[in-house]
């Protein structure tokens, strides 16, 4: 199994609208994705390890496939649909990770 | 819920032992945080979103918790003991942060 993990940097100025995001943004990305996505998990960082700090990522998604392949060829075809519509929720550019579920 | 992220940086000459992790520090993490952990996942980075970029972390474990005050009250008294086992898997530092789960 892999987890494809989209990160979005916090920082001054940067916004994220979580209420679009759940409600528009991630049914169209699993729908255009189908059931090559097993799962999908959805953060909003509060904080860093100390209460008040400042979370790294102002949100964060992780998408659960079978494979790296499986991931590639149902993403790769929406890839620009999908990356399109990050503007209409957010200001920030994601880091996106692929990685090997372990545990 | 919450979910407290630990990020193990990648980068030029990092290591990350995932054996010594997996078999031994996650359940000494385990066993002292106790019942307050409700699950834990582990990734180890395999690339970013191309194929055979450098993943931006080497390894990443999500630790979910009912309320930031469980994971404080059950991680806190064990901090110290915890973060000293760091060095025996990994020369990286790991970027901590909390999250509200929303799905």
């Amino acid at each position: 199994m892999v987890k494809v993990s989209v990160l979005y940097p916090n920082g001054e100025g940067k916004t994220f609208d979580m209420e679009y995001y759940i409600e528009k943004h991630m049914p169209m990305v699993q729908e255009k994705i189908g059931a090559a996505c097993k799962k999908a998990d959805v953060d909003q960082g509060l904080s860093g390890a100390e209460p008040g700090s400042q979370a790294t990522y102002i949100a964060m998604s992780h998408l659960y496939f079978d494979s790296v392949e499986t991931f590639q060829n149902s993403f790769g075809p929406h890839a620009g649909e999908i990356m399109a519509d990050i503007p209409n929720f957010t200001n920030t550019q994601p880091v996106i990770q692929i990685s090997e579920v372990k545990i």
